[in-house]
Parts: structure tokens; C-alpha cells; sequence
């Protein structure tokens, strides 16, 4: 295959770095394509790792660091994993994070990457939003992305006919501060606005919308972070079984 | 003046962009040597904010694009402040976040920021660490740098010399869950360590070490959400009292 830089209207992706491939390779091997070596990459366990378990899955290993090279545009990426783009469909019978038209594509790695930490599996995103399998979210994700059932809806109500989680909306306009919540109802969606927008006043009548309190010191605090503490509030319960 | 490209051991910074320069000119007033305007910036209430306040504090403003452009190394920034570098003493009556040897800069702006949003007015850094007036400390704090008594120390012992706070340092070894505590001391110091390394096992004797708990899915949470996770949590009680 003749492979080029990453376009976001292409079939195919990339994932670069050791972790991330090795993620890609046990929770999506049907879609990874090949993975690709570089020559100065050292032995290591890590790499013995996805030597082993690509083998295991049939998956095709070169190495030609020229090609990671120029499909990465980065110095020091010595293993990569190519793969089909796919679709997922997420539960809705389970806890959700749903992020209304996310614009940045880091911020949208690091919730995922928060998502799997604190044990939610299901990400619905609203368009327009950030291109999911762009590397860049990849990357930010740490192959978090390749545990998540993520599912892109056209607007809002294509997302509310078919879930009937309760909602939590994450607003600045709230009167529900998260650091008073009692009593969480599951399955419950989280829901998260546009970094510079935040969610529109609609929101307000939809289930419960919750402020997460802070000083008159900052106007706000951002995307990532905002979902970070609430994942940590709402997942608290199930946290604490874990040994 | 001839200003030159920032150094760590000038003794002069820069903050670039409006939010940032008007947290300077109004909380370190006593520090900024001038304001520099470019020829494009366009006329905006946030605008005359910084002129007004620069005036009131016998500021000198001056238009000078090419001098922005060429100390920024970035478009589309129009407005900057420039200021002598400071130092401020802890209050140690005070709660207090510790950063042992932080060594991004991204991660360190975004705790300052973290922490004046939650109530934290203390921080203490000990050495080997970033250059917290590096401009992209600065730029990552949005300015939250300046409202913030930041002391350097050269080691930990310097700290435990003259800080008799209740330690809590966050750590993956630790047995207390962050989800799980109850009750909180005050004055109490948040310690976080090195992004790659962590805390030392020498920490597992100061005080009561807290794991933030979550799944066995990702390796570990990175630095700057640890913080703001662990701000929200200590901070509850005082955010709920604000209106």
C-alpha cells in the first residue's frame, strides 16, 4: 500500500509511539493494517510486547523508518500502527460522557484518556466537532481511544431519541454546584460544551445541570480539566470497589 | 529599552496576549516596566481595561508591532506587557500545593491556574524545576502566575524547615484513596511529584499519602489533572460557601 499523510477524509489512520500501538493492536487487531518499525528502534519489552501479540493477530510488521518518518513529521517515533477507520456504537444502558461540538482535538484525547481512567466506556460527540481519528487525538488519548465505544451523532436530538440516561449538563449558568451532589443516578450522561462556548441556556431544562464551583479568580475552568472532575465526582462510588 | 528574546537569566519577562498583561498590570503593577501595543490591535473594552489601569499606575504604553512579533515568536498577539522578574515568600499559615521538580512548563501554568481557581494562593516549588517566568509558564497559568506567592526552594528539607503544614503527597503507592477521605487538615500542603518520576518512597513518611484511585485501563493520571482533581477535593468545603 502506498501510504500517505493523514487526511481526515481517508479510510485509513495512524497511531504513533509504542503504548498507543500496543492498545490499538488488543482492542481493535481486526482493523489494524500493519504495523510499521522503525531501524533505530532498541529491543525493549515493550516492543517484544507488540511483536508477540501482532504475530498473535496475523498483523503484518515492516520496517521502514523513512515511511514513519514522513507519516508522522516527528523525530524520535520509532513504531507505528496503520489501521481502517471504524464506527462504533456506544451502550445506552451504560454511563456516558457526551462532548456537544468539542473543537480541540488534545482536549478530546485527554477525556478519553480520563474517560477509561475513571471506568466510563461510552462517548457520544455531537458535530460539528474534531475529526476523532486525527492522530493528534490519538496521540492525546495515549490509545485510550481504542477502549472507548465513541459515537458521532448530527445534533442533539438524534442523541436524545435514543438515550434516556439522566442528564447532567455541565454549565456556568447552574445552580447545582458539584462539590454539594448527593445522590447520582445511573446510567447517567455527562454532558460537556464547546471550549469557548460552553453549552447554549437549552440546556438548562435537560435533567440536571451542574456547575463545578470555583473562585471569581479565573472566568473558567477548561474542557479537560472541567470533565477530569467530574468523571473523578460521578465515578467515586465504583472507584472505591476497586482493589 | 533594547529588548532581547526572553532568557532564563534576564532579569526581565514578557506576557503576551490581554487577559495575561491585565492580570499583571493589576496584580504586579509595582514590577512592569512598560506595555507594548501593536499597530493592528483593534479597539475593545478589554483593551481600554489595560489602558486605563496602566495609566492609572503611571505605566508607560507604547505601539510597537514589530518588537511584539519579534519577542513572541507568535501572530496575532497584540498586546504584551513586559515586567522585572520578582520573588514572594509563602505564607505557611496557609494551605499550599508543593511541586517537586516539575518539569513541564504547560503542566506548572495550568496548576497555577488550578489552584487560584479553587482558593490556593500558595505555592511552593523545590528544585531542580522549571523557569516558572518563562513566557510559556506564563501563558499556560493565563496570567494566574500573578496572583499567586510562588517560593523556590532547593530542596525538600529546606521546605519541612520552615513548613509545619499537614503534608498530603500524592502518590501511586499510597493506600488512602483521594475518593474515600473524610476529614481534612488545615493548614494543610498538596504534594506532587515529577510528571515521569513521581514522588520519592521517602514520601510514604510525610504525612498521609493519597492515591487518586482509578481503573487499571491507563498507567497513571497526568500531572496537571492530579492537581486540579485533588484541588477540587480539598477545596469542596470552601467553594460551597461561595455565592
Amino acid at each position: 500500500m502506498d501510504l500517505k499523510k493523514y487526511t481526515k477524509d481517508g479510510n485509513i489512520s495512524f497511531c504513533f509511539g509504542a503504548f498507543p500501538t500496543y492498545e490499538l493492536i488488543s482492542k481493535k487487531s481486526e482493523n489494524v493494517i500493519e504495523i510499521i518499525l522503525h531501524e533505530k528502534i532498541s529491543d525493549s519489552p515493550d516492543l517484544q510486547k507488540i511483536i508477540t501479540l501482532a504475530k498473535e493477530k496475523n498483523i503484518p510488521i515492516k520496517t521502514q523508518g523513512k515511511l514513519i518518518e514522513k507519516l508522522s513529521s516527528k523525530e524520535n517515533i520509532y513504531v507505528m500502527g496503520v489501521f481502517k477507520k471504524y464506527t462504533s456504537i456506544i451502550d445506552n444502558n451504560e454511563n456516558q460522557v457526551l462532548l456537544v461540538s468539542p473543537s480541540d482535538m488534545g482536549n478530546v484525547g485527554t477525556i478519553m484518556r480520563e474517560m477509561l481512567g475513571f471506568g466510563y466506556k461510552n462517548l457520544g460527540i455531537i458535530k460539528p466537532c474534531v475529526d476523532i481519528f486525527n492522530p493528534k487525538v490519538i496521540r492525546a488519548s495515549m490509545g485510550a481511544i481504542f477502549g472507548l465505544n465513541i459515537q458521532i451523532f448530527d445534533d442533539i436530538h438524534s442523541y436524545l431519541n435514543v438515550n434516556k440516561n439522566v442528564k447532567y449538563p455541565f454549565m456556568l449558568k447552574a445552580s447545582t454546584y458539584l462539590q454539594s451532589i448527593q445522590s447520582i443516578s445511573t446510567p447517567h450522561t455527562l454532558i460537556f460544551g464547546n471550549e469557548a462556548t460552553g453549552l447554549s441556556d437549552n440546556y438548562l431544562n435537560l435533567g440536571t445541570p451542574i456547575l463545578i464551583k470555583h473562585t471569581k479568580n479565573i472566568d473558567s475552568l477548561n474542557l479537560s480539566m472541567s470533565a477530569g472532575i467530574a468523571l473523578y465526582e460521578f465515578s467515586k462510588k465504583e472507584m472505591e470497589k476497586l482493589d
